[in-house]
């Protein structure tokens, strides 16, 4: 199916229109670097099968950490090299109807988390890249990350100490896991590998990559396959029902687009079998989703017809 | 998109094939009706966009009631003729990672039910449909009933009457949604409404019929319009994520087909813009969904490379 | 120990007067007959072991329904008459750290209740009091009522109807019981039995008699045995634990003497081996005591030096 | 009040008696040095308020470390220095209804833990022990573990190490209520003080000393001033409410005696203005409960007619 690029790109245009009508939210503010940035960025990007990326917005300058976006980094990693089997054993794909760092819901459900979304199930995954050293594990979700965005991403350093000195929540969540024998070793490290992916920075032109891989079933513009089917399969489940931990199900109702959300204001979200979306802007909802991320894939929905559910 | 058809009834008789080496699950037991039926039976059956309908196993004896199947009836009614804001208004649309008749859920989410397919839901929506005597609202689900399956279904009167006479529980329910004010009126009456929309009986063959309309976005095979595009793409994104209540997120990662559980055995499924599938056999797992109709939806959506979200 | 009665008619007095400085709280508002009274009246009354009632206040003109402290009733009658055997399998002695019509923790920790001073403790007692006919169960109540509150309380008939068309959620208690087969036969029944345990009118000149017999071990003041030892130790238990909902520790902090609240603004509480309580004043904190109540049995417990954990 | 020397001997020697009859339970396995005692001993004593202590069982020879037990002395000793104010704002005093080291009870209901005999509690005091370095901090629990014992215990070094490699969960606990701003610095150093606390060695003889003081109001045998009467009234209403945690109901009503329980098997109550009591032996309930310990409990109340509920 070809899209009309003229039609896109005004269709990008007008999301972007559309959402800067929107103040409300506000800057995640319990990561001290996160609640710095300039509220008003707001930027959205598409990645064609053909490979050409349209942009609108502050596509070009807005530069922000992928956050929670980055936890499809390292199941898609897991999930090619390791297999589904063994990452189902590791964390269950179910959504919770819970806050992302819900420890209730890990006590009472767990102890196996939910989902490899939530902060449980993404810290778990961590806790099995492979690797004998940290400096190991990072250059494997370097790798990953430049295979999934077609390019090097550079992380984030002040983001990362501001995450690592105030993340004692994820502690809390990790120590849990520890004590069920869920996770194994050295939890500070598992924590900075987490924490080291949530850092990358990208803009959402870069972005807009990894959900263009999905929504082909992983080949990539120039045909080459980048992921396995069962791979894309996967993941694009898990962020039609998990994505946006509890708004996933609103979110579904009224984009259709299968997606992934981050406390940076990043949105990723699937075309199914034409494109990758990307769109940005830091103020969040209290479930944690960028508000005007959402108004611009509700609006590209609706004027592309990239409902998943339509014809 | 064309289907092989030689092919598709091969792919059923291999799905019911491997469905009948399964002997795992137990009969609903809550309600003593539904632990009276053969465990044995064990149909499919699929209606393609151009009318025609193949089917496998026991398909033409195998009669079961619709249980929360049904529930999509009243959804698709509600939508239909009161529009998504107002449904809204009535029931969330999100997962609960939770039991379908969860109490706890509602008093610690609600006091609005997450999704019209956990009980309390249906109940909500039950509350509201037009009429004012009790025989005006049973003559509603009737004709919807109708317009949905293309055939009227029959009630059956001794699963209605054993529902009506254990349904405890969902009385618990719906006394809690009346005390914050989510139902008005006549409680009974309301139960008496949910538990007759639970009741209708039905065989695979004619149960396929509503998940098509569902696939098409709406279109019957002789392409009138039945239901609207919003309705089915609200309908289709529900039952992606909350279909199977918690065990919705694995089901859509194995099989790819947004569907609605019930616990009389019987799973519709969504084959997107192609088919609509109807899998029933009355064993279930701990959350209530048939064990070998998801083994033959699986084995259906492999063969056939029906996952949403593949090319 | 005898009391010295000039400075305990001070001592209440001046509890009264403490009292009436704190215009905090509101009325119960979910029983719109109890949302009716006069929120100023204030109350306290003394009986001693001598049988002798002192008070202070508006003890003689104050008139309520003894709502939750009726609770007592029932659990006093069937320990005596059926033994704490069989009272524990109904009914557990566990505080719950929830709020006493919560349907979660009795859906999570159940099916048995946690104890009987939350409502659905309560009602399961109410479908274990003798009598085939609910006429019988009520004269079943109103005997054991004459006996420990020696006088003939007469039930307020505008609360039991106000109580019974609005208690919906204690519907939803008692039928989520009902379908975890926790009580038996007609759960409507139930509830009145239930409903009219709480409307017995009352004042606490009336009401400081039964926390007399609780506090001499079940001896009125002529020397006769009223209740079994047993019976006073089991009561004055869960009373100490359980008898303010999710506020009983910190009431037994600060006042030391176990008590029973009930949303008319009630309080009955014993000074072990000395003396019955009342208190009443009908504005509620959040967790449905009485906020002057409170503050009453406080002022009283620090003159007199009543706390239970002192020489 | 006197007490007959012999006749609470032979209740002494008939509580252990009746408890080696019970061979249920199970050592505590979370903590592996815990895991490795003899749990075959059984030990009880009673320190009356003349000074003279009485003992059975294995009294002499049965060295335990005190767990939960210590708590009290963190609460004791800061309500002495820093006043109840000061202490219920760090700490609420609320039975929770879960058991003693629930996660989702702190999430649900948090951040302030409900009180300071759940393990979050403990810790939030621990943070609060005056003292600029950890050294000084552990210096202040042994001078008022001496105080409170009336003897120099000593710190139990393998049961320290053990449960600091193994305290995940106590680290997690610690971790959430660090990202709620609940406990300030370092959290590992807090968690080495409460470990410390945890890892005191005792035998009955002298655990029976702390309750004993409670139960006087805070005199010794001596007729000296070691706790204020406020100090003892607040402990030993926090024990009858939390003490067991969520057994702490049905304990006051078999037992009638204000108590705190340790996984170590010990137990320590209080008999109301007569005596302190320590039994002890290691197999425990699904509860964290010594189950012997709580026999020779219920026995020796029902003996010396010990229920804080009876004349």
């Amino acid at each position: 199916m070809d899209v009309d690029e003229n039609a896109l790109q005004e269709a990008l245009n007008r999301a972007v229109m559309k959402a800067r009508l929107n103040h409300e939210g506000a800057l995640a503010n319990y990561i001290p670097e996160l609640a710095a940035v300039d509220p008003n960025n707001t930027s959205i990007a598409v990645t064609l099968k053909n490979g050409r990326t349209l942009s609108a917005g502050d596509a070009k300058k807005h530069v922000f950490t992928l956050q929670s976006v980055a936890k499809i980094i390292v199941l898609a990693g897991l999930l090619e090299e390791e297999g589904a089997e063994r990452v189902i054993s590791w964390t269950g794909m179910e959504p919770t109807g819970r806050a992302f760092a819900s420890i209730s819901q890990l006590e009472q459900s767990g102890p196996v988390p939910a989902n490899p979304f939530v902060n449980s199930g993404a810290i778990a995954l961590c806790n099995r890249i492979p690797g004998k050293q940290e400096a190991e594990k990072i250059e494997w979700l370097n790798r990953w990350t430049k295979r999934l965005f077609h390019d090097n991403l550079k992380i984030n350093h002040e983001v990362y100490e501001s995450e690592y000195k105030t993340g004692d929540r994820n502690r809390a969540i990790a120590y849990l896991m520890k004590s069920n024998g869920i996770i194994h070793g050295d939890v500070e490290e598992t924590l900075r590998v987490y924490f080291t992916l949530c850092s990358y920075d990208a803009t959402v032109i870069q972005a807009s990559y990894l959900p263009l891989l999905l929504s082909t079933g992983g080949e990539d513009p120039q045909g080459r396959k980048v992921l396995k089917r069962d791979t894309c399969k996967y993941i694009t489940a898990v962020m039609a029902t998990c994505g946006l931990y509890d708004s996933s199900g609103a979110h579904l109702v009224r984009t259709g687009l299968p997606a992934k959300s981050g406390v940076s204001g990043l949105i990723v979200a699937s075309a199914l079998r034409i494109a990758g979306i990307a769109a940005s802007s830091p103020r969040l909802d209290s479930k944690g989703t960028s508000i005007r991320g959402e108004i611009m894939l509700e609006s590209l929905s609706k004027e592309m017809n990239w409902h998943f559910a339509i014809p």
